[in-house]
């Protein structure tokens, strides 16, 4: 489809009224703007900086929280896989299982994700030139599954700072799948716990989504919250879903701008 | 102004045929686009690789043929200065004088342009972190101009390759002077000689090109010829003028977008 | 101890024959040069670009082999763990197990590993400041466990490029804990096949070698094979055997001058 | 020769005071540790952040000032040029003409450095890769000057740091030329004005150093100050002068081993 999508949801599986309440608002927006929007939430982030973080409810209580999220509202599910063990009960509700940047390259993990038959949605590592996210994709594609989606989330700049390159989107589109503009890791300052206010550069927020739709994208990728500061995960990054709708207006408008040009910029490449 | 400008013309003076010609290219897509146009070309390459590549005609018979493009055409001119003593006898002629990228901190030669009372157009160093460009910007206004222009052609980024960072436009964007983005320069690949047309990666040119524009510029930057592989200097990069009009078209409507909803991007951050 | 050790060994466990042969040439170097060998190889490379390409024997075959290793030659040995479920069965046989680059931040991994109480060699994430090295550190205490080494094999820059950052290794050392500089991955081209020659930059290898050593290191990490052009993974990076001695002889006695130097650095620091 | 030397003294001229004791200092250290000494100091800072910064006293009075330690000490003398008509009257009194790392693209400059006949000092500019020091060397040569030297003072890493990368002096020895390494700008934090203390991270001046000279140098460039909170540029980089001694006998002893294998990392690479 040519409509942009979103991906937003919280962070991490906390309380299940914020959950439900993020639901409610997405689907409100979700009215309103007319944009289909697929929850996501983690069960388990398994690359906090201290044991001592939060990590959430484990994958058995966490996917029942999104199994009612699910029932009551009808969004299609994503979440992030760790282990290949987790990924055949996860796919047993959720539609749309995400592989970590982190982990992009692990074989093992990718396969049996992509063994459940579920989309597969690989998130571009960090260290990895984009033209070289073909690799996994291959792999996926190699064990039987050609639904996958690609998504962007930063470049390693130098320390503890990430960039978002606009030709990583030229790299990506070549594949022929959909790909997706994750914005809020992008403004990720690590080396400071994302619970510090200044973990995040939400300064940046607008600049980095308009400019990472205008280079050619299928969906955005929005981590939301009812009240990021008491955020459990990534309290710094993720927007306030009271923003969340005037942040998505103009950068539909720069999509069908976009859309309507996407086949003079190859012609034009 | 809320219309998107353009800068653009061959990247060095060549023969004065070339230049009429390209000029008269641009001020007809200039009249069917409605875009302002202002016409670059530079008397003096000061920072090529090797003794032995063309460097331009020097100043004067250079200026001397700025001075019949304006006097045909009408066009406002940009050229770029070296040294503090070219800064008077190029203002005599030339509208904006260009201070080069890894010269945007030699204090004696921005002071000198600015003296001059001409625009003055800072190119962003690629090795300077975007919100520095505040410290030459204020050496401008010390000087007694604030007509500044500031314009990005591309971060370091490893070894012989440039980034184009949106967080860029966000900081020269604060400095409350209009913006510009270089995008021919941007896609150089340095190592490489020019004339290879390996010096250049022109695929990137549309995908960056629009992810600047929406991340919020006044003006474009983009080196065109006539033949850009017979270019005597940058043949790899420049775009050939008869793509020219097609390739702003997009970033036209993306820029309309972009100026609507600027206010929003500030409140957001 | 201020005496260098060695991590060196096949990439892969392969071939019976070769990883004997390997192993015997190590142990003739250690006596001739009096340094400590580990003798390391991986089970398992779950990280390779292709499903097509050899990733080892597998752990039950792959441990087998490296017990029959440290059987005849008396060798400490040490391999890499991917997923939790293989950390109490690799330690059963190896004596460290190593946490893979990419994988560091993994904190099911990286607590399964301390929980063994076998030493943990912690791989130096490509896409951590390395002041964050600390936190998986502490992870492994917290976990019970305080044998840990660090090692460091490049940090991204740009695409398809790592960098060694001198500055690494004053960060690691910070630690308290042993640090070692694996100086054949520093070298690998992504983006390259290993098999492709040009997939490595072997004449990086004597000034990368020297200048971590001369910063200060405990160890060295070098991975070596008889017929490196033959080699089953990382065909273009590992060293081959027959140079590893008169590579070795200026490093040590650069570390001799290092560690009679080593209370001076923190002084001036 | 073999033996190490080194470049040293206050970043910029400052009162004739400091610069006769700074001068009295080194000969000292020269004559204990048997180190040649060149006497470095600038005349002008012309990329300073601000236009209210200390630049210096001038060509004229600053020359006259390096004329008289040349005069009372013996030194061979080294300053920076930044401006074509400054080269001549410059090589009137001082023995090696430098050309700083920002301007190592301008070819007038270069040049008119070359036609004096003096030595020049080529810095490596913060966004050349290091084997494209091979062109402006080639400029020097062709303007029929071969007394050249190269010199290393880190590379742009993200914003507003700086990274040494050993490689770098494995590509500047390649051309023949001395290689040196400037250790006290390769600390400098850009975007920190000097006078803070933040602006340099001098805990890290041992280990860059000790890693630079068993990469293969030939000489080192300490920026050395006898107060260097008070100096009137870079203070929060140069070294205090009571510590030079001490910081460069590490680097003698690292120097001599690496002298003695020099070849054979040629072989091995």
């Amino acid at each position: 489809s040519d409509e942009l999508f979103l991906i937003s949801g919280p962070c991490v599986i906390e309380d299940e009224k914020i959950m439900m309440t993020v639901a409610e608002r997405l689907k409100e927006i979700s009215e309103r703007l007319g944009i289909k929007i697929i929850y996501k939430s983690s069960f388990m982030k398994d690359n906090r900086s201290s044991l001592d973080y939060y990590i959430g409810p484990g994958l058995e209580a966490g996917v029942k929280i999104l199994a009612k999220v699910k029932e009551q509202f009808g969004f299609t599910l994503l979440t992030d896989v760790h282990y290949p063990e987790q990924c055949a009960p996860v796919a047993e509700v959720v539609d749309v299982l995400q592989i970590p940047a982190y982990l992009c390259m692990q074989t093992t993990l990718v396969v049996a994700a992509a063994k459940t038959g579920r989309v597969v949605n690989l998130k571009h590592g960090q260290f990895l030139a984009p033209e070289n996210m073909k690799h996994p994709v291959k792999k996926i594609e190699d064990s039987g599954n050609d639904q996958i989606i690609l998504t962007e989330r930063g470049y390693t700049f130098g320390y503890n700072d990430l960039i978002v390159d606009p030709r990583s989107f030229y790299h990506m589109n070549k594949t022929g799948y959909p790909v997706v503009f994750d914005v809020t890791h992008a403004i990720r300052k690590y080396g400071i716990p994302s619970k510090d206010s200044k973990g995040g550069a939400r300064e940046y927020l607008p600049v980095l989504a308009r400019a990472g739709v205008a280079a050619g994208v299928d969906g955005l990728f929005v981590e939301a919250h009812t009240c990021p500061s008491e955020a459990l995960c990534d309290a710094a990054s993720q927007l306030d879903i009271n923003y969340l709708e005037e942040f998505l207006k103009p950068l539909i408008e720069l999509h069908n701008v976009e859309v309507k040009y996407r086949a003079s910029a190859q012609e034009l490449a």
